[in-house]
Order: structure tokens, then C-alpha cells, then sequence
């Protein structure tokens, strides 16, 4: 993976829907257009931003919930990654 | 359950209407198609959270009064939960 | 009263009118549709809420003058309640 | 008087038109059905408010110009006040 | 003058149109009927502010260019004044 | 140049279009119309502003870009000044 | 390059079609109309930047991915720039 994000920003992959069903976990009704559940592929260094300390707390491989239309999508050699902030991240599925 | 919430997250189930009535407690109006009342069933870290230092004061089992239209919905093992951070929990039932 | 209400939120109590008359206060207008007096039945900790230390200036059984529109209705044991935050209460009235 | 203001927030009564014609201060315009002059008839504690140390600069019997629409209206033993902050008073008139 | 401005606020007198043409300067446009050209007739005593410290560098007798539309008007003994804050005063002219 | 702007603002002239077809910028589109270059004229004395310490980069002379739109602009002995705050400043052209 | 941003801006200059599909970036959509992939050709000091102090994390030649609609565009000597902050750049690609 060669995309370093930012500061506090995570770059992240949506997981299809046969993933997700393995893993359990069923996002209600129009799920499937707008998947919620992704894998970490890269984390940012974190430190201050906006003039705050941020502490990262993910690491890559973590399998996370997100806030649906947070973040800035870009297309790397054929796959759909998200850029987003840590704090659009609302938990890890494990 | 397997939802770690981040920071001042905290997962909740909302509660049917024949456990409200047991509680005592009973919404108002449309009560039962936007149920306010949940029991918390996994608590994030806190910590720093957007550079202020937040204190978890909720715990798992707490049955609680949340603000209606906070929070993100996901469904797991067929079962919807809603993600909110801590502040939009107004009160602890007990 | 069972409900606990977090950080610098406040339960209160809406008081009717002819209890209104009896302490003086008259409301202008609309004030029987919209009472903005009421009592306080519980108040929450305080402490460190938002970032920022808040002392609770309330205590049980104050009347207060309150911003209507502020806060959640809930109902419980047939009685209906408001909570919101101390910095909705206007003024204690003596 | 018997209302007590929370925090940074003051009680004012509304200055008639020849109490206002009295001290020299004649408001502009629509100015008889909008009155930005009164009297300070109770002042907050201040101190800590929003997480900011305030000071309060009002004293009972302050004769105040004040930004109209600020604040929130109540009738007591048939006299309408305002309550609103400190920081929505302009000036003293002296 | 005995209108005494609080905090970081002043009070300010519009300078008539021949007045402003004899120190040199024209306001674009409608300058005539909004006036931006005016001299300080009262400084508030500064201090803590919204919680910052504010140190006055206006001082009464100074010819000032402020935002048009920032302020509230007011008539003390016939002269139409605007109080506003130090803040929405762009220079002085000299 | 008698204006002294207050704070972080900064006085400039707008460049015309010969003089930035000298130093080699052409501003795209309707540049003309909405020039986005400028000389520096005055610079206010930074300090703490709004609560914050700010330290003045500009000195008078340099050639600035700056957002279009802000500003506030007044005219002074026959030309057009534009006042800003010195954030409105993108960069110093050399 | 003479265009010296100030503060936490940086100057970029976006990167043509074919040079994205040399690095194996490829933009979804409309990614040809409103190109999100850019190479840093100036970088501001940082340091105190609206009262929080801005560590400079980029350095000319990097390749970056940034918010479209971010920044503003400036033409120097026949080629097109943006103008925006650090804190618009999403990631480095490497």
C-alpha cells in the first residue's frame, strides 16, 4: 500500500457483502448499496491536529464501522479505498 | 458482543415496549416507533476524545435515556444496536 | 425518583398553572400551553462535561424558569419530565 | 424581588418611554414598541460559565441599553422582565 | 457622554459626509447613506471577554472605519450614536 | 499613508492588470473583473487578536495574493484600499 | 517557483491524466474533470496558524491527494495553481 494519509486520517477498504456476512454482522436495509463496514489499510501518524494531540488507536488490518458518507473516496490500482478522519470511525468489529 | 466502540462511544439496544412498561418508565406519544430508552451493551475507552479528556460514566447493563435521532444503527446477528457517543445519553434508569 | 441524569444535565418537572399563580409567577401569552417553571426533581454530577468543569449551582426542589423548547420530554409512572442541561435554566425563583 | 439569575445572567425591567425621555435617551424608530432601555433588577453570581471565568460588571439599579430581542420574557406579580447574559447588555447609562 | 460601553465595546458618532471629505477621505458608492467613517465618543473598560483577554487600543477622540452593518444604534439627546465591538473596527485614520 | 489598521488586518492596493502581466501572474478566468493581486500598504500591529497571539509575516511592499471577496474596501485621496485580516493573505509573490 | 504561501498553506499543482496512471492512481468518475492528485511546488513555515502551532508535515515534490473544492486557483507564467492548507491534503502517495 502506497498511500500515507495525514495526520489523524485512516485509509480504508469497504468489505464486500459476502465478508461481512461471514463476520456476522448485517447492516440494516440499504446495506448493500452503502456498505459501513471496512478493513484499515493505512494509518496516519497521528500527533496534533487542529492544534490537538491525537492518539491513534487503529492499526492496519482492524475491521471498523464508519460513518457513512465521511471521508474522501480515491481508486488505487483498481480497488476503491476511503480517506477519513479517526473520528469517523465509530468502533472495531472483532 | 464484539462492537468495541472508540473513544466516547458506547453501543446501546434499545428496549421493547413490554420491558419499558415493566421498568416504568412509558414515552411519550409516538413512543413506540422512536423508543428513547436502551440498555448499554458496550462502552468505549474515553480518554481524549476531539482534545478534551472525556470520563466514561456509563457502564454495560446501564439502562438508560437517549437522545432520539443521535447515533448510527447496525445491525449484528440480527440484532440492531445504535452507536452514540456518551453525551447524547441524557440519564441512567434505575 | 429513579431517573439519574449525566454530566450537567438536570430532571425537572413542569409545575402547573394554578401552583404558578399560588408562588406569583404569571407567564405572558401562551404560558398555559407552554409552561417554562417547574421544579427540580434531580440533578446530575457535574464535573468535567464537554472539556469544561461544571459545578452544579441546582439542587432538588428548586423552581426554575427555563428556555422552553430546551430539552427531552420523558414520561414515567404516568408523570411527564424534562431534561436538559443546568446552562437551560434561566433563574431559581424564591 | 425574588427571581435569582444562574450564572452570568441579569434581570432587567423594561424602562417606560417618559422614564426614558426623562434620562435624555431617545431610542430610534419603532423604538416605543421595542425598548432597548432598562433597569437591572438582579445579577447572577457569574463565575465559571461555558468553562469561562465571568465577572459581573452589573450592579442592581444599573440603568442598561441591551441588544433587543436577547433574552427570554416572564410576567411576576404583574411585571414583565427580561432575563438574558451579561454579554447582551451594551452599555451603562449614567 | 454618559454612556458607558462594557467590555470590549465602543461607542462610536458617524461622521457627516463633510466631514470625512475634509480629512481626505470618500467611501465608495452609497457611502453617503452608510456611512463607515466615525469618531469614538466612549471605550469600554476591555478586561476579560468572552472568556479572552481584550486590551482596548482605541481611545476616545480617534477617527475609526468599521464594518457597516455591525453594532446597535441608538439617539442620546437628539445625536444618533452605534455601539459596537473593538473588534469591528477595521483602522484608524490619521 | 494615514490608515493604520487595528490588530492582525492589513491595508492593500490592488494591483492592476499591466503591473501583474510585469511580474509575470495572470489570474485565471474573469481576473480582470475580480483582480486577486495586491500591494501591500499598511500593516496592523498582530498582538493578541480574538484571543489569540498573532505575529504579523506581512511587511509593507510585499505582493500578496488574497481571497476575493474578503476584505472590506473604502477609498482614500481618489484610490481603492482594501482592509483584511492577514489569514485573507494566501501568499507573497517575489 | 516565487509564490511563498503563508502560514500552514501550501501551493500545489495538479497532476495531468497520464501522469496519474504512471503512479497507478486512477480517480473515480469524473476524476479527468476535477483531478484530485497533485505535486506540492511550495510549502509554507507553519508556526503559529489561527492561535494552534502547524508542524509542517509536507515538502515539495510530494505527491498528494487533496479535497476537491479545496483552496483557490492562482495562473503563474501560463500554468495553473491551488492554493490551500496543509490541513486539505489527505494523503502523500509514494
Amino acid at each position: 500500500m502506497s498511500i500515507k494519509p495525514l495526520g489523524d486520517r485512516v485509509v480504508i477498504k469497504k468489505l464486500e457483502a459476502e465478508e461481512k456476512t461471514k463476520s456476522g454482522i448485517v447492516l440494516p436495509g440499504t446495506a448493500k448499496e452503502q456498505p459501513q463496514m471496512a478493513e484499515v489499510v493505512a494509518v496516519g501518524p497521528g500527533g496534533v491536529v487542529d492544534g490537538k494531540e491525537i492518539v491513534m488507536e487503529l492499526k492496519v488490518g482492524d475491521r471498523v464501522i464508519f460513518s457513512k458518507y465521511a471521508g474522501t473516496e480515491v481508486k488505487f490500482d483498481g480497488t476503491e479505498y476511503t480517506i477519513l478522519r479517526q473520528s469517523d470511525i465509530l468502533a472495531i468489529v472483532e
